[in-house]
């Protein structure tokens, strides 16, 4: 059985949006400026992008956890090329984990973001058919 | 030539992200409750589900102003189908476009969405290869 999420999306103006889910979550939209937007949030690319990485990261952590790892830091830098003609679509996107802690095992972070790819994530399931997604990972040590 | 696109997405604790464009412009993740997050912003699906709405709005908007249409309100109503078993992507998408105004035109409002679905929505670009995606509209006419 599949689960179904409703949600809606309220034009603000402009090429502003405001999205709702049934609780009340909600996220805001626009466009560049070179596109008539007015750069008062992010546009839905970039929140796609930014989807990803924290789609892929949710499932890193929840694995990281699971394998008593102690990190005090995450992050990930994205970096995505994009068509230039319409639909102007990401070609490719690197994803690089950054994880700083006390005695990170190095294998833990590779089968971690491994499953999470392969397995778990959502986001990145809907777009490996249409995007070259590779990633790659450095693990800080913390003093 | 594409061009690049740069983000970074920063560890909040717990299951909460900081993701940030190279304006400074951000978004925040979370995760359900059930899913051990604490349900402080939206997750990466919902997001990936509204970016979509947006974008492809976007370019309806844009194609009816160059359609010189008066509308006042505008909104998408959003229903997905996810798949319980992991990668929980996304089977099917449901867009309902609601548009209210004075004399808007049934052509320009199915042409609009017809451009923007199968030519320049660049999310739904990438998502219609995984992820079955279907519209409806309403038009309802302002006194």
């Amino acid at each position: 059985m599949p689960s179904v999420k409703n949600m809606i999306l309220v034009w603000q103006g402009n090429y502003r949006f405001l999205a709702k889910n049934e609780k009340g979550l909600s996220v805001n939209f626009d466009a560049p400026i070179p596109n008539g937007g007015e750069e008062t949030a992010l546009s839905p690319m970039e929140n796609v992008l930014a989807s990803l990485a924290a789609c892929s990261s949710y499932h890193v952590i929840s694995i990281l956890r699971k394998k008593r790892q102690n990190f005090s830091d995450y992050s990930v830098e994205m970096v995505a090329d994009r068509r230039d003609e319409p639909p102007r679509v990401f070609l490719s996107i690197h994803l690089k984990y950054i994880i700083k802690g006390k005695n990170v095992s190095e294998e833990a972070v590779k089968s971690a973001i491994r499953l999470s790819e392969e397995k778990y994530c959502s986001v990145g399931g809907m777009l490996k058919n249409s995007v070259k997604i590779t990633s790659s990972y450095k693990i800080l040590k913390e003093q």
